[in-house]
């Protein structure tokens, strides 16, 4: 293990933390609010930079362990940091201001507030900014602008941040594809907030939105979230839900040219496709429930589209809806988003690739001759890929049944537990029972709270890095 | 396809099923009930068969494909014979006679009875009874018994219907392993019949409760189930329901000697290790909801012997507990039995597959060039074997998902709905909400009950042949 160069890549990210807690220090000063707990926070996280940046690497020399840990451990660290505004201001304590921050860079958007609309100008604008930076990725951030990393060894740092079972890079310099990802997100993220303000949102509304639709995070300062806001805008965010839901590297085709490739897809065309399913199904179902055809269609557009993006935005309370349309909610909660995207669960590529694998079980057995073979974008997945996916998924509900243990321990209703651990892993926020729209989840234990968090985390970072954290062997100097 | 041959199967099993409706029969004559009923079940039984049998096959070939379809069809239809003394008896329509005997032959144990005392003693004994067949196999009780199937292919049957990854013949003639199989079977069940007698209970209620845990079902003849009787009797079953959960070929090592052979097999080990987990999880959970630690014992060990085999009989409303105590008792559901018994679930050796794979996965990330080989009984589990059990985890879970929406649309809350799909794909029975140990099935629409009687099936057979029932390419008669 490669301490060092750990530290030093710590170090380098809590610099950029400071770096970005600058922006709400500006909201407290325009807003005439005290600025002396992001102050604070600045100059921990300046000190801890630091005294990791002395630390000198002897080699920059990093392998997949390296970078599963360094991720892992930089999410954690950032969070704690990154928690202690809400601290300093009063508003929480340790634990339940971790939760929220875990939330908020993982970009699930679940919170344990009991009174959102608060907090101040400056707590609102960092709790949604972290939406805006996790979603695309702290250390992608790091790579992007900063000078010294070594060209070829960040890729791991990247795998092991950036959702999805592959990742590619754009262009063949890492720091360039970080780069060109970032400028597009910026520059969509602005055209959301600009649209947004078109639909009637003050600028700091607009902004706020835009980080926590942007990250598909889901945190609002409005306690009913998306219904305080015009029908346009509703549809906006929406749409911009699915557009930040989708992967990245289409954008990316898209400004050099290549747009047919862009749109022939194949997880573009099942997601789209699970979409135009979903809302379908949903608005016949719901239909009874409103009183125009217009409303039945934008909130079942809207909330599949939060859902499916894990964003967990809402504008209306679901769980007031036909059990069969939560069902389906519930369903897109762990389908989520495509690889490469801000948005989390289990990823319509994997989806994709298990269910032609299960295809091709069955047909297997009929005909025992027949070659297993599964294709993606008429590429062929290899055995390696595949079994990873099969195993992802399995993983997946095993810290969804673990996680809801541990919830049920605080006795909650089995519905509220096994949602919000779904919720959690698929970074979305919302759930079912106590954790609805308009609940919270500030009722659970400290214990659930932590928990919780390492779920977030642990969807966020696609199970491996985080389970590396706890594993004594990863520890062990000389292996 | 081979529909001749799929035919004759078919005819010799009805051919069975009207010899075992002669029980219920003599049963409704000792106790001077009405016979009509299961007279003219048993004629259209062998009108049936002796038709299916004119069809004399070509030839006596089957590969595995007609030994799906073969298996799936036949429970199918013994079903709906099966159901036929619901209906003539005027206890249910056709659809909850079928949902009822599908419950009874797949050993679930879910019932759509409203008041289950009122069943005649025939009708009672026909019900515990299918759950005795059902358990250890209609197609493997044919194979003991009739002569002409050829020696080899039979083992395709075999293969379909006995639980569990992997099958082997313990001797070298199928049909002697089926004899064995069923004479240890039913001596068990004569031995937990005599000792339920010495815990008090009536010759009738001491039969068809043997019937009921020895084939892992969990029908009852009492309301209030298994509390109606004395803790004796409460102690034997859920120790028979533990020893009818564990893998047969145990009880035939033990039988020529190889004891300890028998007892270091890797399942067993994981079996037990996790029933004694759950029984102290519970215990302590819910220690201070009785009024001794008997009872408090008591309660945990049989309600844990009970789910994890997949049985069903209570001993107590489980859902009046602290919630982890029933988060445990729906992982317990899920894991099911040891394969090669008569219970359901997922499986002990599958989930020991998946664990250990996983475990290799995570390895495999941090040593790339570790060797990635899961082992069981320290033998290698191939990657064919390995991939098809991860597959069918997935399976598992999907159709719980499927079945989960189709319940969801009649409106009942999302526990009752999830827990009744993972009941009934495990085989078990009962689950929260409305169908807790107190509730019932009987309110769920006709549609639920279809679905929810496939998923038992699903669950029964182990998703592949009843797949196949329903894919097009099965059924072309020239591939």
């Amino acid at each position: 293990m490669n301490y060092r160069m750990i530290f030093n890549i710590l170090g380098r990210t809590l610099l950029a933390e400071a770096a970005l807690l600058l922006l709400p220090l500006l909201v407290c000063v325009i807003y005439g609010e005290s600025v002396w707990g992001f102050v604070i926070t600045i100059l921990i996280a300046l000190i801890m930079a630091f005294s990791f940046l002395l630390i000198r690497p002897k080699s920059k020399t990093i392998f997949a362990r390296e970078g599963f840990v360094i991720v892992a451990l930089t999410w954690v660290v950032l969070s704690i940091v990154g928690s202690l505004p809400f601290m300093f201001y009063g508003y929480t304590n340790f634990i339940d201001g971790f939760f929220e921050t875990v939330s908020g860079f993982t970009t699930t958007g679940a919170s344990n507030m009991l009174n959102v609309e608060a907090l101040s100008q400056g707590v609102q604008f960092w709790r949604c900014f972290t939406h805006w930076v996790g979603g695309m990725g702290i250390l992608m951030f790091v790579l992007a602008i900063m000078p010294s990393l070594s060209e070829e060894r960040p890729m791991y740092l990247m795998k092991a941040e950036v959702p999805g079972p592959t990742v590619g890079k754009l262009v063949p310099k890492l720091k360039r594809t970080a780069m060109i990802l970032y400028l597009i997100y910026i520059g969509l993220t602005l055209l959301l907030a600009v649209l947004l303000l078109f639909g009637g949102m003050s600028l700091f509304d607009a902004l706020i939105h835009s980080f926590s639709v942007a990250g598909t995070g889901g945190f609002s300062n409005r306690a009913i979230s998306a219904a305080f806001y015009s029908p346009f805008a509703q549809y906006v965010m929406a749409a911009f839900m699915i557009i930040f839901a989708c992967n990245f590297n289409i954008y990316f085709f898209i400004l050099i040219g290549k747009v047919k490739e862009a749109l022939s897809d194949e997880e573009l065309r099942w997601f789209l496709g699970i979409i135009a399913a979903a809302v379908i199904l949903i608005f016949i179902n719901i239909l009874s429930q409103y009183s125009g055809v217009e409303e039945a269609f934008r909130m079942a557009f809207f909330q599949t589209a939060s859902i499916i993006s894990s964003t967990g935005v809402t504008n209306t309370d679901f769980t007031q809806w036909h059990m069969f349309a939560q069902g389906v909610l519930l369903f897109l909660m762990f389908v989520g988003a495509c690889a490469g995207s801000t948005g989390g669960g289990f990823k319509v590529a994997r989806l994709v690739m298990v269910v032609k694998g299960v295809r091709n079980e069955i047909r297997h057995m009929l005909h025992s001759r027949s070659i297993n073979v599964v294709k993606l974008n008429n590429h062929v997945v290899g055995s390696e890929v595949l079994r990873s996916v099969l195993m992802y998924f399995i993983m997946y509900f095993f810290i969804v049944m673990i996680s809801t243990l541990f919830l049920l321990i605080d006795g909650f209703d089995f519905s509220t537990c096994v949602t919000a651990s779904l919720s959690c892993i698929s970074n979305c926020g919302p759930g079912l029972g106590m954790i609805s729209p308009i609940g919270s989840y500030a009722a659970f234990s400290p214990l659930s709270k932590i928990v919780l968090s390492f779920t977030m985390l642990l969807g966020r970072l696609e199970i491996i890095p985080v389970i590396m954290l706890f594993s004594p062997a990863v520890w062990k100097r000389h292996s």
